[in-house]
């Protein structure tokens, strides 16, 4: 059951801090004010300026991002949770 | 007796809860600052430039979308009661 | 005696909630934050872009419309009370 | 002793509510945040856009208008008490 | 010693009540919110757009303006008390 | 294993005080206000206008600069503590 | 040891008050709100537009300039007292 975000925004999975020592991205203690981490699920169009010109984002499904502790807006897609940021929320790709 | 949204406005008809779990999106205590979700039923002409140039919006009439729940103002219109809210308050189109 | 509002403002006449049950949209109680309906009387030339570019309105003279509660100006116009508001209050136009 | 008003300032003179009944517009309750009523005495050249683009204001010297009963800034010219204010101010243009 | 306001900034000398009455315009009680009036003495280049453009400032060395009462920054230059202002904070050029 | 921060973000080596001491720059006390200083260890693309535009950044990997003292965001690349900020943070590049 | 401020910074010498008096501007009491003055050291490349066109400031070095009291932020460079602030902290030229 898919979703598109709209314009801007982008769907991100959360991934937890154990599952990252693997990664190579080490965030010991979430209580901390440091970044999340998480991976790409799906990506809107893009931005859209005044007049209409679309500037995609510069994401995409699979990559694994750092973004702001406090960013986005936790929804359920087929039962998971997930989270919708926007791509400026995103602080860069990991990899 | 229709509504015309102005601009970049869009009519949006809450779909509840229990309703949503056969359409795959499970959102159980409504209390958390999860999203709703609800039906468009009619859409404005988009976003006006400052030149006058519109760019229409990028949902339309029968999408399933998901908004922020305190998005929007309550109508009623033909006795029922529903949302207006900008396209801005959208973040995504399931399915 | 006219009245032409200027730029993007609208002249606007509120219409009280029992007379809305012939015209089909329902505002029972006005204590709510719902919105509230009006007769369009006049408006003005439209938005000025910063180069001068002039964009119309969007409603026109007899529209009825929903704007905001709290919305508008109140004015006398020839011992009317009439309301006066930017175009950007107006959230729809009814039929 | 003239006084120009810079860019899209516009100079007013405040009719009072007596004066009014004559002209139409009766605001018998200043007290109330009706708008106040006043004539155009001076109007500036203009809004200047970022690159020096003029757009005369829409209003002239002798048209009776309608103002934020806040608006504008009190001064002297030829020991007459007039208003300063800038043209978003105005609301509209009566008669 | 000549001092270049930088953009569009004004040096201003400012004109006490007195000395106005012969310049015609009366502004008796400074302690009230009323514009005070200075001489212009030296101007900026003018404002600069995001892309360079520079469009002069509306007033020149000489003029006689009104400006708000709390415009402006004090400095001295050879000794004398002056204002350093914004244009934007000049309301009109007197006579 | 890199990191690519997105748009007009730099990653940032903090360089502590003693350290600074043979480059030249000298901030004895990291309790004042003074900036921090720090090696550039990677760039975004740049900033993006609204339709699109990339303008790079000015700095590059490898320059030392000077910037706020509360800039940027911590973050642990490689088990290393490193800095997430805007361009814009950054004051100036040394040597 | 040479220090570039990014795009339209700039890196000020302060000047203290006595020093001034045979340059002609006496700011007596810097208690007050008065400016203070500078010795221009470095520039910046300028402003950047969101396109990328690049305006150079309107200072240079070896320009005297005055400037907001509580403008920019101090570093030392090469173990001198410097200040970093925007060109549009500084009002103007002197001589």
């Amino acid at each position: 059951m898919a979703f598109r975000p709209l314009h801007d925004r982008v769907l991100v999975r959360r991934i937890e801090a154990e599952e990252k020592t693997a990664g190579g991205i080490i965030i010991p203690d979430s209580a901390q004010e440091k970044p999340s981490e998480g991976e790409v699920i799906a990506v809107g169009t893009g931005t859209r300026s005044e007049t209409g010109t679309v500037t995609p984002c510069d994401v995409k499904a699979g990559d694994r991002v750092l973004f702001g502790k406090w960013s986005g807006t936790e929804v359920k897609v087929d039962g998971e949770d997930l989270l919708i940021m926007k791509e400026s929320d995103i602080m860069g790709v990991i990899g």
